[in-house]
């Protein structure tokens, strides 16, 4: 099995059929649609064959690309496209809780968080008060578990026992994730109906947040705010046409690499953290 | 029973006496000394006579004072004071949860997520090597639950969820607090070893965090941070010597205002909150 | 002439009435219209009078009223309608330096900073390229002096000594302001074309940001944030019924108050901050 | 002339003598000395020459290496040296400005803005009252410029208008500095008597902060908190055994790199720029 340099579900059906030499993989079924806005694409992980290939759990991946969260003219096009995808994953009525994950004192780690700020809450309302049930409120919940270096328990343990408690019926977790393309930071939004696998995104998570761990239909949504160091020293090798397959390569740099511990990032990462947060705390703020 | 308009054990005390023209609460002792550096007033809380006097579970309430935490010439007698006070209450070895309360996006409030973002944590390194236990290195960890207002989830709810997880044998609970007197913001830290009563602090905490609900010694340690204003507005009425029993006025200036959703803070709460987190997560890395 | 507990311009008109017992100003005019979303009142002050009056330079001050910005069902009516008052008082194509004055790391006195934040520059880009001018972009600049008590520099000499090199043609000052009322914070949004006097805000600003000072048109923007203390002391005995004609009880509740270091303020503040500054930069970043 | 990876003096020397096959460099001395606690390594640059071999001004730069600030077991030692050596080349009782570069919003450039929170200003009590000025208390003022990409002005450009304004005889410049070795993030403290050459750090500033651009003695206080990643790249590819010269192969992967825009940086980031700042502003807070 590939250790996938990328969290994005499209990059690593692209990178599996270039190592395998492959124009379709079993099990891995991918559309995409053009819009005037945006690209749309989906990758449906259909079995375990699938899940071997690109180490990722069955289910399907939405991701929506655009030129630059940071210069879209109109915000409202995006935000009613990921609160429509989310409508499409998101029961009518069932409760939510948000789960931002990072560490909000890394800037690029920091989108969860920031969504969290951004979610309008009800639960306690509607605890209070019958009354807003009525109006057909949905009971929304939202926490930032933090991370391990600062906590000192791991993020999997706080969210499954904030969930055996507020038992959600929806979790909505909100990561940062790691590309392999520099361009797609801040550019593409991915949302999926699976749970998050370990070790996934820059927060190091150990172990599954899933239906099985939360007892709850677990969305992700996802935006690449890294990239991996590994993959542009590649990239670069690439370019500067040393003689040796990629691949193999980028296996060896890996291996040199004493640590993993480094973030590569844009050094305006703050504004692209910042208005992502925003969009996506609108599109949940938004559905019905 | 009296609604306090304060956190601190001693003012509750001192007010208790004036109301009830007393020099002596049965179940309550008082102690006080003076060192160079600060005074040190404990209160103790014997049976439930005294709970119910002042409305504190029974134990010990150490308030130590100082001259302003912003002007102290040198730190380190005033944490190497909190953490003698700490080793009085915890146990050598004992694994040790800090919880962080109140508001991390409210100045004032933010004293609790600023100590836990201080704290070093050990839990997970213990957990990934037995090899540091030879050390006789303790098991700290910690985490900010957020506030009601922003999560939707009750404090409590989330701290006892984490506490039944990770099992610690001692929390140890910082919250900014409430005092009637606006000189005591930033001068005045008070380390009990009692849980936390409903309703105190800025929080809304709704339920006990105590040992019963989290099955762990809880130590509480607070800082003033801000005022009531039903109590300035007394105060300044005391003042203009209007003729009225001051108590009873008290009340009905409560009666009048129409929201407790008031803070009242000094304007360089910033510095004090800072300088204030910084001292307490010192004390409790020092502890041993 | 009063000392006013209040940086609302309509307020100060309202308490010189009552106080003077007048209906009339002379030098002041004042208009109000009701719209379905916001009321809109306007105080003209119009000559040496009415500036002595209400302690405010001549000119404009308009005063958007919503219904608290937390609920708003639509931010983009508001956006448009105070993007509308700035077209009026701001020429086309002339330069802009927004000001965020006040101290960000104090919740409510944040509003200015995080403004600046949210301002898009394109001063740089048009030092750097002669391109974008065909395309009719506006040089906008931005920055926050921070405060007297973190420089040690007097906020009028930052913004004059940046303003005498950068020389822009228009100043837009942001600021937190200071409201008689609580249920305002939040829910008031004042625009005026003359700059700001001395002592306003909770900054602590000592002397005045106008066109003297900075060679540019100064344009203001304030919202309320914290009230005023002795406001709501004497709020309080009013209801209290106490009889005593209230200004003069205001006074000396205001010299009974030893410092004016208090900041009274909602719980909520950081979300009221947060969208404030949201809607403002947005509609600075509209006009055209 | 060589264009460095890196702004640390002393790297910059070794790498010009590997290049250039030198043992020593014409107007370039340098100085090593090892304390129990820490390396000191003085570079002196003497002339043009020395100057031209390593883009750095004439003057003395001197660093203080140490085992990882996240792990000191006594911060004092650390705080001792640098006010030391602030000692040595800031004359006793002349006004000091503090100015603090980067951007505040980003995590491994955010150094600057938190020392200048850090340090006690006295500039504005000592013009309130003379009387401070018989305790010997030195002028101090403290500014954060902020970034051209969030003011859409030039970092000096701000600078110089308020020096010139302020008249400070010293300025105490404090930035994130970048550094070929990842090892040397957090771990090292250059001092130095010279202004900063353009484009230095990661705040892409242009012009010199000097002694002629703001008539005052200029000293620098940098820390590395990223390093670059072309040097990454190539240390990866030595690692690798790469048949090619490394020199000439880091200026290939500098012509690879479509962008300068990346920073990398450790993942504990917010702890390095944490404790930096503090045990920094504690140094220039206890000078005499």
């Amino acid at each position: 099995m590939c250790k996938f340099n990328t969290d994005m579900a499209d990059e690593r059906v692209d990178e599996y059929k270039v190592i395998n030499n492959m124009s379709e993989i079993d099990g891995i079924e991918v559309k995409q649609q053009e819009y005037e806005e945006f690209k749309v694409t989906e990758v449906n992980v259909l079995n375990e064959n699938g899940e071997k290939a690109i180490d990722k759990l069955k289910g399907k991946y939405v991701t929506i690309d655009i030129d630059g969260i940071k210069y879209l003219e109109d915000e409202t096009l995006l935000v009613e496209k990921i609160k429509e995808e989310l409508e499409k994953v998101i029961p009518k009525e069932k409760s939510i809780l948000v789960v931002g994950l990072g560490n909000m004192y890394v800037t690029p780690d920091a989108l969860g968080s920031k969504v969290v700020k951004g979610v309008e809450v009800t639960r306690h309302i509607l605890k209070l008060s019958e009354h807003f049930k009525d109006f057909g409120t949905r009971q929304i919940s939202a926490i930032c578990p933090g991370v391990m270096g600062n906590t000192g328990i791991e993020t999997t343990e706080i969210v499954t026992a904030i969930t055996s408690n507020v038992k959600p019926e929806v979790v909505i977790v909100i990561d940062s994730l790691m590309s392999k393309s520099f361009s797609r930071i801040g550019s593409s939004i991915q949302i999926s109906n699976t749970g998050i696998t370990p070790g996934s995104g820059i927060t190091g998570i150990n172990s599954k947040i899933d239906r099985e761990s939360t007892g709850a239909e677990v969305i992700s949504i996802g935006v690449p705010m890294v990239v991996d160091i590994a993959t542009i020293a590649n990239e670069i090798m690439d370019k500067l046409e040393y003689e040796e397959e990629s691949n193999d390569r980028y296996n060896k740099i890996k291996g040199v690499l004493q640590t993993q511990n480094y973030i590569v990032t844009p050094k305006d990462i703050d504004d692209v953290v910042e208005i992502t947060a925003r969009i996506i705390s609108t599109s949940i703020n938004n559905i019905v």
